[in-house]
């Protein structure tokens, strides 16, 4: 089995090692893998090559899908058209393509456009919360995550079976998903407390008190503006394929902020011209109920979190049934989410993508 | 030396065992220290007691502060005028009262109101980002942070030298500051951040979407929320008595957010609509600029702060020097800043307190 991977970064790295650990089981051994690695840059070719994760690398990417039986196309978002031009009249028929962008519904649309119909496409995208390059690659980053994955129209039910296996080999679990649903999800999830650490930090650095602020800024600070501190040229990317998602996100929690500032209003000790008013004319119990909401819903999220965790953790890299897959899948081919819209027709005008947040 | 902490929560119960080392020490074996701690609450008292904080407890507050020469008001910011009530016939004349709040013109406007001429009040604020009970108390919570302290108009530099070498005691830097700036500041660094991730968790965890969302969501929406998921008492306390500031750079946030998503719009492969357009007809720039922007802020500031950091753990607990802290003084009595302007004077109708900051 020949499985060839396009772009060397943090994510093809780490899925490289994950499938070299693979090879040495009983299964990997009966599969015989051959691990092809490609990268426009020589430089990520060779940091690979020093951490011994590919068999060989090619010097082009037409070389590297040659008769190969799933091609993983790890590149930035942006780069995957033209990734996709370059190697599809060198697909072997029957080949499955997958990849691991951040953002869904414009990979899809650039594989219908491109990809010959002779291959399986099925996108996919782990939740693995990092940003690094291959030097931090480990085979151990997708442990325990959720993985998305998005069935092209059409697509073959083994391409999903073979593409769901290869995600538990790399100990993440398969998660199908409508790319649009998938696109406003982490648009709210990812994309935008990215955006909302970087235009905190581009406030308080472009203000006049930034040199006195920076010495009061402390840990809080520090996490909540710690996603704005890298991986530029993958978020850029994001927010070119994703837009309207993120767009209409940004909107919502600007309405947000705006209800949570005439709560403060109301709550606070000074009138609007910033003059003391008495005590007796706050009214904090709004304010108050804003915050106690917020503080239980994470704490919810993080107890759940935390119990998948250790469920994965309790389980090992437990592999799950075909039965489990097959509901996966079931869910995915008929589940009323899928088959109720398509991306690309009639969510294309609602930029909140199909589920829109119910405003309280 | 007797000190009293009134308020036994993380802040006074570190304060507390800081002090408790402080007395092992040839000064503080000088200085014969007593240590006295009062909570309203007996189940603070028996927590502080078990953990051997304080030489003893007592009933009242009015006992507390009786013949203490150090007081130190270590409760939540809406608990500080009660307080001040309550002991203000019962200081030492020439007795020294501090406190340990988050917001601090309102802190000094109730000093000026309540405290007699003759006690100095000098305020004060740890910026040591961490919320948690008194079970978490530790002597070096606030070792290498910056101490803000703030003197009442009037205030001996006695006063001043005592609470600077206090806070020195603790390990933490002392930074004198005027008041309407320390709300203006920690507005933008502290509060805002704070309200930014509650405003995101309730975005979210209000959408149709959650229940997938919350699958999604990973480190990234971990560390970005991370803020919102505790101290809500405090936090309320923090935004009733700094509406204002708070206010003014929500507003300017709001303003930050909508420059961002106009970069997102000329930079997305949609259009308003959410219709693809052509990739030429996207521009990226601006968006890209915007981002790194942030991204090399943040990292400065990190290297800043890791680096102010290493210095302090190469010192040690280093005090600074008398002179060190005399121009330190120099600075808040004399200072261009200081000098321009006094809390509740012309600040008052400037929400975004004394240094707005310069929009780009």
């Amino acid at each position: 089995m020949r499985i060839s991977i396009i772009g060397l970064g943090l994510i093809g790295g780490s899925i490289g090692l994950a499938l070299r650990n693979w090879a040495k089981t009983e299964e990997g051994q009966a599969a015989n893998l051959e691990l092809v690695g490609f990268d426009a840059k020589g430089k990520q070719k060779a940091l690979a090559d020093k951490m011994g994760i590919f068999h060989r690398y090619t010097a082009t990417p037409m070389d590297a899908v040659k008769d190969a039986d799933v091609v993983i196309v790890a590149t930035p978002v942006m780069a995957v058209r033209d990734t996709f031009e370059d190697i599809r009249e060198h697909l072997k028929p029957g080949a499955i393509v997958t990849d691991t962008c951040s953002t869904k519904r414009q990979v899809m649309a650039w594989a219908k456009e491109l990809l010959p119909t002779t291959v399986s496409f099925v996108g996919g995208h782990p939740m693995a919360g990092k940003t690094a390059s291959i030097e931090k690659a480990d085979p151990n980053l997708f442990k325990g995550c959720t993985y998305c994955l998005m069935a092209a129209v059409g697509v073959k039910e083994e391409a999903l079976e073979t593409v769901g296996r290869l995600v538990t080999i790399f100990g993440a679990n398969p998660y199908f998903m409508d790319p649009a649903e998938h696109d406003s999800y982490t648009a709210a999830i990812s994309h935008l407390p990215f955006l909302a650490a970087a235009g905190l930090v581009n406030l308080v650095g472009s203000s006049q008190g930034w040199r006195e602020m920076s010495r009061l800024a402390s840990t809080g600070f520090q996490d909540t503006t710690r996603l704005a501190g890298g991986g530029i040229a993958m978020h850029l990317d994001v927010c070119r394929t994703n837009s309207d998602s993120i767009i209409g996100w940004i909107d919502r929690y600007q309405q947000q902020l705006s209800e949570l500032r005439d709560l403060i209003e109301q709550a606070g000790l000074f009138d609007e011209l910033g003059r003391p008013k008495p005590e007796s004319l706050s009214e904090p119990a709004g304010l108050e109920k804003y915050l106690k909401d917020a503080a239980e819903t994470r704490e919810r999220w993080q107890a759940s979190r935390q119990m998948s965790q250790s469920a994965e953790q309790a389980s090992g890299v437990e592999m799950p049934t075909s039965k489990e897959l097959r509901s996966n899948y079931t869910r995915m081919l008929f589940g009323s989410l899928f088959t109720r819209r398509r991306p690309g027709q009639d969510d294309q005008n609602n930029p909140a993508g199909p589920n829109p947040p119910d405003h309280k």
